[in-house]
């Protein structure tokens, strides 16, 4: 950790261009608060305000800002110099490598180098954990399953059997990969489980939120593509296929057999109906349902339910608290209309 | 495990009737992807033209499809018979039966006939759990709680005091019965906690998805009826009772003292409000919002917020986008009226 | 607990006033099913008529129903008194103290007077336990945490490193205190995780629900306030402030940088946008969508995607089901005035 840098030091190191005074500065806080010998940032120019007030020695900005006193550190992506930054003074920290003796680790399963196995985790036959991998207390690691090198599983993760990890990833409390999908066979009154023989996939540097959930695919695979980062309590249902760096709220649902995109965002307490695809790129606005395909042809961001384009359910939106009065128009306008006829 | 099956044995197990060549087969896929030597079923006629193309050895169908090389095997349920064939071909497996010394059982519990027991297993004082069930690691049965016979309870189950749960149930990673209630006495702008002293029962062949939860009663029981399902994420209030071969999507919540019959079927994401009825059979779509009893009666099929029969709430959501243009075209009219006043 | 108690004795306890009989009483049921030797409660005069038909020997009122046969018991706050009751007949119970050998606790740990520690907890570096609190099994601690008095954490809570607990805080079975709050920089179409080096604090007197998560804040802390109640599977994001004595029920969602206020009330599945504000004392209907600050000012209740005051959106969503109808009605006066245009 950084204790003090200079900003023509730190500067150089997150990609920026010193402006100002070359202070030595100790520390990173928000805007609102940033002090003399910290650095901040200002990413939208909404809050330039903060900026000319600002007492910190040191403001990743795009452009200067007339009239503060602060050096600035100018970038082309503030908020991503910034996040450099906060790794200067606050490197990410890992616990010591080695193996708990209150781990219980199947005789059958490949443990990687300088991995760090706490009390109380569970590691199956056949199982494989990567080089520098981290697992917290209570981590479950199914039979067959595997994990990629330089991973961290904190407290209470269950892989469930058979299903693989790659590298990089971050799995958050309690979040679960490879639950049963939720299939069953109607006859009668009465349902018959369909066998949930498929597996999970987690490609490289996903990183998953706490208490959420990945169920297996019946039979073949549920793939989370690299660089995709879900929230917490979001649910994966069966055979889902979602793309490469796309980033999704928490609470969301996402139905069985769904494909989702590469760079899609959506936004929490989002719901998608089984067996539709959304395509790459698309943005979909907190709380919306989706019920059939999204094309990104029809529309770059969607909202609603069912969803539309934003735009349009913006305007949908401003209406609706009008529509009592609406519905006063209409009835104004059939009693004009009635006068008229009986004249 | 089947490595190798004549369609005609096949057929005899699942129920149904051979009509094409006597091929051996040694698996199971979807119909977009089943080759030679596999067996895929047809459930829905929409997808006929991928049984005339496929390349499957046998599709289960209910009826032949003109055009296809496939031997055909016919049923009444083609998806139920598909799932039976799933099972001739993967067949159940458990792990070994045996309790690990790394398991915490208090003396004061009752331990059944081949039971798996795995690491970091607590059983509580007077706890029972039946024959052939399997707690995987990290399973936590509270004091006084039974659990039945042939049970699966996957890691971090948590079944707090004196629940009791039925056999043949599967309780997923995560999930949690008999937590507290939501419930307390306001005394000026504080709150007392109201003691939930009640319990759950969670009745035979149920199964509960990954990190559910399942309020214990205030008074009295929460009460799970047999073979109903409930996916991941679902919130169970207190004193909730749901009736049986009812199936529950992710992420619904269940507000207390409802009551939710027989052969319900619940999407994702739906909410009920506290102290309400949904009769036998009725269906709801995702995302519906319920502030009320609803009556089979009064319709199948419910949708919206609030929920409104679904076949009125398709016309009213399909309407939506339009309001902007009918406000418009009221605002026409008015201009026309008063046009006219002014002639 | 009491075996049996005469009902002048308990109306001392709860802050009662005795009419009636002072019969002996053995225990306590809801007013449907209470009976001979029973106490109940009415809080809701809409029940008047399970008070006049109850065959229970009292029941607790704010004023005397005419016709019944118990006696009463009057209070000013007859479900608060109630809850005083329940208490009489089931006082909390906690395990014995004691530290399970087959707990694994740091050595830099420390550990107050008559804890109790069940199997599978594990303690980290520099956390602190304070008195009387009880940990069940499988709870983790992480490094530098602190848990004040006379608290109990259910089976598989994780505090993650660093995160502060007050004392008589209650925290269910699974939920997750101090994850990585959902931050990352864009850089092209990829992300770079923003380190999130704050931390949380919960205040005393709160009770957090099962498999609930609240991220830790990125810089600074995420706060929940004295007294407040969250109930099962809410989400709170990274730097969330949320005053006193707020409820907030199941599944809902609180984005980054809220501030909530004190005794404000949410239903299920709510969601609040980022960076938004809810003043004290404001109620949220169920499922309802905040996209921006509310103000006590402009309303108390509000519901509705997004939300509205909650009078205006009942006005409206009694409307929305006629949406079809003001349809057709708008096309006839348009055709009506066509048809008098070309006259």
């Amino acid at each position: 950790m950084a204790n003090e840098i200079r900003l023509s030091d730190l500067a150089a190191r997150i990609g920026a261009k010193l402006a100002g005074d070359d202070a030595v500065v100790t520390g990173i806080a928000p805007i609102e608060s940033a002090g003399p010998g910290q650095v901040t940032f200002l990413a939208n120019p909404k809050y330039a305000r903060f900026a000319r007030d600002s007492a910190a020695s040191g403001i990743i900005v795009r452009e200067p800002v007339a009239g503060g006193r602060a050096a600035f550190l100018i970038s082309e992506n503030p908020y991503y110099a910034f996040v450099c930054a906060v790794e200067v003074f606050h490197p990410p920290t890992r616990p010591e490598p080695g193996i708990s003796p209150a781990a219980s680790i199947h005789p059958g399963a490949r443990v990687g180098r300088d991995v760090t196995v706490a009390p109380f985790v569970a590691i199956g036959d056949g199982a494989s954990i990567g080089d520098r991998t981290v697992l917290f207390p209570g981590v479950v690691v199914g039979k067959g399953s595997s994990v990629g090198d330089d991973c961290r599983l904190y407290p209470h993760v269950t892989l469930y059997d058979g299903v693989r990890v790659g590298s990089r990833v971050i799995l958050h409390a309690g979040c679960v990969i490879g639950s049963d999908g939720f299939g069953f066979a109607p006859s009668g009154s009465e349902y018959r489980k369909f066998p949930q023989i498929g597996t999970v996939e987690i490609e490289d540097d996903v990183e998953i939120g706490a208490n959420t959930t990945i169920d297996r695919a019946a039979l073949g695979v549920t793939r989370i593509g690299r660089g995709t980062k879900l929230d917490n309590l979001v649910q994966v249902g069966h055979n889902v296929e979602i793309g490469r760096d796309t980033v999704i709220a928490a609470q969301t649902g996402i139905s069985g057999s769904c494909r989702v995109g590469s760079r899609v965002m959506m936004g929490g307490q989002v719901g998608l109906a089984g067996h539709l695809e959304v395509e790459d790129g698309i943005m979909l606005g907190a709380k919306s349902g989706v019920a059939g395909t999204l094309r990104a042809s029809e529309g770059r961001i969607w909202s609603g339910i069912p969803a539309i384009p934003h735009q349009a359910w913006l305007r949908v939106s401003a209406l609706l608290p009008k529509l009592p009065e609406l519905f006063r128009r209409v009835r104004r306008l059939e009693e004009g209309s009635k006068t008229k006829e009986d004249e």
